[in-house]
């Protein structure tokens, strides 16, 4: 590790860059250089003592100042837009989950890092991210099997909102739950066909408007195409102050379990899984150890965008190869 | 992927070597040229019909017809002596697996592989191999955190050793077991600090030799210093046919599990675990996955010894970066 710190910019500051930032403070070979973001800089400084805050239109002014660039936008739209953008000037790391979108948004940031001699690790995080590397070590290892990826408990942030629309509904969540049975028979190495809605549930926590019929809510959710008709779904009506004191966190997590078999049907099973309180604090933490990769990457020599699949994890940690061969092989 | 399937030797064909053997019929990218042997090759062949056995003294002969060598000999004498003097004809993969001894022979390896432009891949398989990927992720992604190793339920061959040298045993086998209650403990997200005798049990099954005293050899059993005394260890007595039909797998596994924290003391779990029918079937799959490595890493330039941390995921597999991005991430 060399002297100098990796100086680090942030840009967005909703709960993932909130998230970056407690992140480097956890990673002493770090530095958080200023944040940028869409809004008035000056409003979000009242909030955060001892974080410079940038205007993203400001950020061409840390071109050579900054090693590395988290972005913390969504995927929907500004991602799309603003990683291609500051590829042209730092490297970046960014968690774009829009799994079918991935290879035209590579194509879109390799051209904007080849071109201006920068490197983009894109599509970091857990899933995309170390699911992904599970689910490719585990086909590489036992290509005679089959893989599931489970979701869950997490909160969805998709179906809340649509609970939500619904009338009479004064607020909601979400929970994705893993079918326990369905883990069960996989990890007894069975390998059955399964759909994503066979494989999870969908707890619903609901307050209702007062004086709201709460089965027609209940009906109206269990009935809705595409978010819950084709799912086991449950409703539970709680209060306000429930749903303020028990469903603010974002815990999330799942499994990705391969059943395979080598020789003659010898039964293999490979699983890795997640636990996870905070969402968007993990996945700052794994965006973190990947701007570390893309720091040293770039100092070697390489450029344009690259996976999960592209970096050795030698790189994501901060100590030495020597090191991790004594002490973590 | 290119039309010339990888060219590969097997050196030593106990149970790895076949499971080598067994691995390669999965991958129709690779093709098995020949089966190095210390032993008399004409034996060899009279049992595994359309292999070539050659004499390991007979290796030289094959300098630039095999692409990678996948060796299959023990770390206690054989890897420490092969790996050096054939990395310095061959791209090598071996499961070297005596953790405190990886520096020096990472050295030795390094400078037979360097000084002769070839490439080689130590310490591959689970523990090392898989398991040290996890520790190594983890560790990284959660810096403040602790890690836990588990192992098992597996055969441990040392144990089983010791057990069948205890006068009036005919036979018997040792597996060792992870303790279900300190699992749970750690999943639960406690940190709790625990020797790996406190973390395992030890199951032995024992075939007592006719006449001979059974609570006598159960208390040389749990008394054997080194072995069993600082474990709780169970001996069941078992008939020679009990021995041969249950007890003649090679199953194992384990878990690797960190529980970190982010934030503000978020609880954050990250769990990698394996459950094998086949010990060897699977170690020889996860060498062979290196194997196709350890070839695109030698045909792009790179030279001398490598490990699991250096070698990034896509390599490992068939697949081309583009398939990969689009299929699995």
């Amino acid at each position: 590790m060399s002297n100098q710190k990796i100086q680090i910019g942030i840009v967005g500051y909703g709960n993932l860059g909130k998230g970056v930032h407690k992140a480097i403070a956890q990673n002493s070979d770090m530095e958080l250089v200023a944040v940028f973001t869409r809004r008035e800089p000056s409003e979000l400084a009242a909030g955060a003592e001892g974080i410079r805050f940038e205007s993203i239109t400001n950020a061409e002014a840390y071109k050579g100042k900054i090693d590395v660039m988290i972005l913390c936008g969504g995927s929907a739209t500004d991602l799309p837009e603003q990683t291609p953008f500051l590829a042209s000037m730092f490297n970046t790391v960014d968690s774009f989950d829009t799994h079918a979108k991935i290879p035209e948004f590579f194509e879109a940031v390799d051209r904007a890092a080849s071109e201006n001699g920068t490197l983009s690790v894109i599509s970091t995080g857990w899933d995309p991210g170390l699911f992904s590397l599970n689910r490719l070590l585990a086909e590489a290892i036992l290509p005679e099997g089959k893989d599931y990826t489970f979701w869950g408990k997490g909160v969805s942030q998709g179906h809340s909102d649509a609970i939500r629309r619904v009338p009479g509904v004064k607020g909601g969540v979400q929970y994705t739950v893993p079918v326990q049975s369905v883990i069960d028979r996989i990890r007894s190495g069975e390998t059955p066909e399964f759909t994503t809605r066979e494989k999870h549930l969908r707890e619903c926590y609901v307050v209702a408007e007062e004086g709201a019929d709460e089965e027609q809510i209940r009906q109206t959710i269990v009935n809705m195409p595409n978010y819950f008709s084709d799912y086991d779904t449950t409703v539970t009506f709680i209060t306000e102050e429930q749903l303020k004191s028990e469903h603010q966190g974002m815990p999330h997590g799942g499994f990705v379990i391969r059943s395979g078999v080598t020789g003659q049907g010898t039964k293999q099973l490979i699983e890795f899984g997640l636990k996870l309180e905070s969402n968007p604090e993990f996945t700052a933490s794994v965006l973190v150890a990947y701007a570390r990769a893309a720091h040293r990457l770039s100092a070697s020599g390489q450029t344009g965008a690259k996976t999960v699949f592209d970096i050795p994890f030698g790189l994501l940690s901060p100590k030495s190869a020597e090191e991790l061969r004594r002490e973590l092989l």
